[in-house]
């Protein structure tokens, strides 16, 4: 038995709060003189008329128990349902239903593929409300990783049950305190970001908006350029720290804003990390400065930026790397696979997860050579949980399994095989850019047929919950009782 | 301690046996009057003389006592090693050292790409040593998969132990026994499969050498155009067939023979490959008609055999697929990954590991939905060994992982991404064709740089020897006692 009833009320109440985010882009677009506020103006009373009635039709005096069936419905039903709505001022400005969808889960789940073209002759209100979208999305993700995926033990998420974790740290006992004290540091950091891009030479309005879809690791760009646009490598390093810092676990980053700094650097996800980013960017670095005839500093932060936005999952160009050769278009490739933290707002597969399956393949030639040798696993110094290691290694091959089956579905559409596989594997990376002169870091999704743009949309969804929070939906006992 | 006295004495008698083979294309180049008899009969005699050598050398009244580090370098060890002799005629008839190595590996490890170029045209002694290295490799192959991978238990493969399944079932109860009625079904097989091609209108030539290719799932032709040379259908029905043949599990198919055939379609590996095969050609095949115009019969019998071509691993081509469209290019893609039964000669991931991931796919989601519930996993009735999940789940992601890190190190020699990542995956998979101009099914690994010819030869070497028995030697607790 699924209760509706309290899945209807909490989504009624995050159309509430998406509603009053709609007002902003209004009332930019009205200060502007552009009458594209009817549209946001429309679609926040109709998002808030729905949502309203959805609370006040299932409001309850009796505080809601909600099953592990119920969670997973609510999981993936809102972020069904608050894309929907989100999509609705996209419509209002001119955009046609597929894409106006495309590019509110784009924003959400903080991918940053984009349909949008002329990014820089679009009024103000249409771009701030992708940034907020991607703003949105970010703190979603952060608190579905904190609060719900943990308990649905999804690919492995149990290793960061905030319960178990804080039992023993005893710094944030209660899931509330937990959510806002993220909240703050999100919101902290963004605004950081923006005053960072504005003293490097940013716009207000660009710094702001580029703030939010940096934290958030999502990538939309006001600028069809993207970083590229503003030619300054102050804003490209500034943008590369920022970035990283969204893909950084906000739990930890609390406990080092709280203790001391070094909580981070003693966390094995982080150190694994940074040390990942720096190895690839080090040997990208100084093979494009080899091959390309450039210097070793400017082909740093070159790398440095768009090593940094691919694996944070977030998105943004600074150059076309594609440009760079064919072993910069197989790095890149690889690299859409990797993802951030756990408990940040980035994507993909993530540090963690490839860590256990290395110290899993480990074991596996341990036990090989030696089939009687015992080896413990620990991870951050705790004894592994029983149940991760097969979590973690279904949610790998699971996870390159999908990318196969969409890139079939899209070559079937007519798209290359170099488009398909790389479009499949950002979508479900939650990345934004893809390979190849359609959806590559110079191109746009627009080109792509309508199907296309599902499939894609359907992705990202699936990726942003970690797979199997959607795919259990679709076995026929879940919902047998 | 590494015993290398028995390893040695058995790489020298596996090198007699070699020797002895390679006076067959030494007389039929001297019965055709061909000067290339000499680079035959010298390496057979160099051949004879160093396995010789060894035997002698390390020959020992006492039985040799193999540990399971002894069976892993063994193995390991006489891959490299006969590859390395059965290259020694090649260079004499004019390869280079690189060339020779890459065609020995790839006839040895019956994955068929090849690097010469005219067929046609070339020596009959040539034709028959590749076709002969394809027919040797099958049957080490399946030797090995009977005999030395189910102790070693790589990937699941101790579900194919001989022992425990003989223990119920009291049909072979020898080692030695089964390899002996093994190597009479597939020599009978190859008899028979010549006998029908050369029926079908085959030359007594061509009709051996790819009866031996076909059974073997190798893939090499005596024509440039592989099967598309003949223009003629019941040749291609025949090849798909027996291509079939070489892929179910021989273990299956000799008490079939033996006991009645309907055995074989109540093997769940057999039944699950048959059924995938055709479901694929169904609608590949109604695509296909659909598409490019083409009457169903042709459409389908175009789709069988290149389906079934590249699902067993053969790489014989009878069109070239890539010309269909981009669906077509996407489903051969995921196709190079299948691969056909245990026990067989084909490779890449195979049936029963794609059965079992889905079988723990399935019960991971029923442990998602209800925690408590336990599920006992069974595989052709009999209970599933409690190691087998885990190794077939890791063998699946770090075949995958190769085949992404092997890509990104052909892209640094200069290849296109969708070269890079076939050729990868079809070496790995011991396929033979890969896609696009250069590795295509129309195309020829010749022009590809040297490094990425070594490459691809490790590539094919891991593919064969299911990854962890080669991977397993780098480790450095391996060496230590």
């Amino acid at each position: 038995m699924i209760h509706l009833r309290p899945i209807l009320f909490a989504i009624g109440l995050m159309l509430a709060i998406l509603s009053a985010a709609m007002l902003v882009p209004a009332l930019i677009d009205l200060a502007d003189n552009n009458a594209d506020w009817r549209a946001f103006f429309g679609a926040g009373v109709f998002t808030f008329f729905v949502g309203g009635l959805l609370v006040l039709m299932t409001y309850s005096e009796t505080p809601a128990q909600l099953g592990i069936k119920d969670a997973f419905v609510l999981t993936t039903l809102s972020w069904v349902v608050l894309c929907g709505f989100a999509a609705i001022p996209l419509i209002g400005v001119g955009l046609s239903y597929t894409d106006a969808y495309f590019e509110a889960m784009s924003g959400l789940t903080t991918t940053g593929s984009t349909v949008l073209t002329h990014l820089d002759s679009l009024p103000r209100g249409v771009l701030l409300w992708r940034a907020l979208l991607n703003g949105i999305g970010g703190i979603g993700v952060i608190a579905m990783a904190l609060l719900i995926l943990p308990y649905l033990r999804v690919g492995g998420m149990q290793l960061f049950h905030a319960e178990s974790s804080d039992r023993s740290e005893k710094i944030m006992p209660r899931a509330l305190e937990l959510v806002t004290a993220t909240a703050g540091v999100y919101i902290g950091l963004i605004v950081a970001c923006a005053v960072v891009y504005a003293l490097f030479g940013m716009t207000a309005f660009d710094a702001i908006c580029h703030a939010m879809a940096t934290l958030a690791t999502g990538g939309f760009s006001t600028h069809d350029l993207s970083f590229k646009f503003f030619q300054s490598p102050a804003i490209e390093w500034a943008g590369t720290v920022f970035m990283l810092l969204g893909a950084l676990p906000f739990v930890v980053m609390i406990q080092a804003v709280r203790g001391s700094p070094i909580t981070l650097w003693r966390d094995e996800q982080v150190r694994g990390f940074l040390s990942f980013i720096c190895a690839v960017t080090l040997v990208l670095g100084i093979w494009l400065a080899l091959t390309q005839g450039i210097d070793l500093l400017t082909a740093l932060r070159l790398t440095a930026f768009n090593v940094t936005s691919i694996v944070t999952t977030t998105g943004f160009a600074s150059d076309d790397y594609t440009a760079w050769g064919t072993f910069s278009i197989g790095v890149f490739f690889l690299l859409t696979f990797v993802g951030g933290c756990s408990g940040s707002t980035s994507g993909a597969i993530k540090i963690y997860r490839l860590q256990v399956a290395g110290m899993l393949t480990r074991r596996h030639f341990t036990h090989l050579i030696s089939p009687h040798r015992v080896v413990n696993l620990s991870y951050n110094g705790k004894r592994l949980p029983q149940d991760v290691p097969f979590s973690v290694v279904a949610f790998l091959a699971i996870y390159l399994a999908t990318v196969g089956i969409f890139s079939v579905l899209l070559t079937g559409m007519g798209l290359d095989l170099t488009t398909s596989l790389s479009s499949a594997a950002q979508a479900l990376g939650n990345v934004g850019p893809g390979l190849g002169d359609i959806v590559g870091p110079s191109g746009n999704f627009a080109p792509l047929p309508a199907a296309a743009k599902w499939v894609l949309s359907f992705a990202m969804l699936l990726g942003r919950l970690e797979l199997f929070t959607v795919l259990v939906l679709f076995r026929a006992e879940f919902w047998r009782n």
